[in-house]
């Protein structure tokens, strides 16, 4: 144990998720002494990130106006909206430049275990914005885990209607690994989806 | 990429040492989503941490005074003294309970290749307390990496002085280790350290 405020410091490093004891102890030491690192720009980013960073009123991801940037973008094609669990969801999906529709962030998963249910989610805010007939698409983007997956099965009942095509993401093989690796379920649900390569 | 303030935020964790870009986002997200988490407290000790602590006049550790708490502690033996590079260093051994002297911190090692000479160390302060013949022993517990071991041979040819014994920690097999995993510069000290259990 350090003195009083440098112990105080890893303690709080320590409450953040992923990092352990020595990790933060680590980082402590590199804030105390590296001259270079800006204490009060740290400091003043995790006041303004409670005050200042909200979420979209239209979808739920992480905005600073009143809606997120997303929303607010006029090329972004209105007729399709991909579902997700949290907004860092959002990020991954913008990286891979496959989507140029609108998002709708759930805000979670349904988990009984966790007493969280449909109420908990942001599902009624999607009905809300499939009303006027503009939306045409729905890809539910949820995870590919347990909650994830029960949360698509209810979103893929409750969104049955006229001239509204409801879709999931792709399970299989992730690019690049090797199937001997794959867990059976994985490899089962790649089997399933197989795909025709003649013409 | 995210708005303004959270991306910030998450490159500002980024620069901590240990966290990847995906551990910065995540803790980014925590600290938006946890009520819980005191954000001012984090940010005060950061602020803090800068201003208030220092490093003992005496032995380079960590301090909130003129002096660290072992320093003022009436009831460490003043005649033996640890020398170690880090802060970091003295806490891990005084986690062992095994040393009842004080600490001298050193403030890194010898390494030519990052331009650390032995001018760049506390190492003038150290003799410094050597002078007046209350310390009898010097214990050396620099890292068992190269850096260390050539500050420990430099400390060791410096410190030859009548009435001073030197040692140096043992090196060898750690405790609840394999030994077929050990490297063979681990195994060739546990052999050259091998102790008789003859009586």
């Amino acid at each position: 144990m350090y003195d009083g405020i440098i112990q105080d410091l890893i303690d709080e490093f320590g409450r953040l998720p992923g990092i352990g004891p020595k990790s933060a102890q680590r980082i402590a030491f590199h804030i105390l002494q590296t001259e270079s690192f800006d204490v009060a720009r740290l400091a003043q980013l995790l006041i303004d990130v409670r005050e200042k960073v909200r979420f979209c009123e239209i979808c739920g991801n992480v905005a600073e106006e009143a809606t997120c940037s997303i929303c607010r973008d006029p090329r972004r094609s209105p007729v399709s909206i991909c579902v997700v669990e949290e907004a860092k969801d959002v990020v991954a999906i913008e990286r891979t430049r496959e989507f140029r529709g609108l998002y709708h962030v759930l805000g979670g998963a349904i988990s009984p275990i966790d007493g969280i249910g449909p109420d908990d989610l942001r599902i009624a805010q999607l009905l809300g914005r499939l009303g006027d007939g503009t939306v045409t698409e729905v890809i539910i983007a949820t995870d590919p885990n347990l909650e994830g997956e029960a949360t698509a099965t209810y979103l893929t009942r409750l969104l049955v209607q006229p001239g509204l095509t409801v879709s999931r993401l792709a399970s299989g093989l992730p690019v690049g690994g090797d199937l001997e690796y794959a867990d059976e379920v994985t490899l089962g649900r790649a089997f399933e989806g197989r795909r025709s390569v003649q013409r």
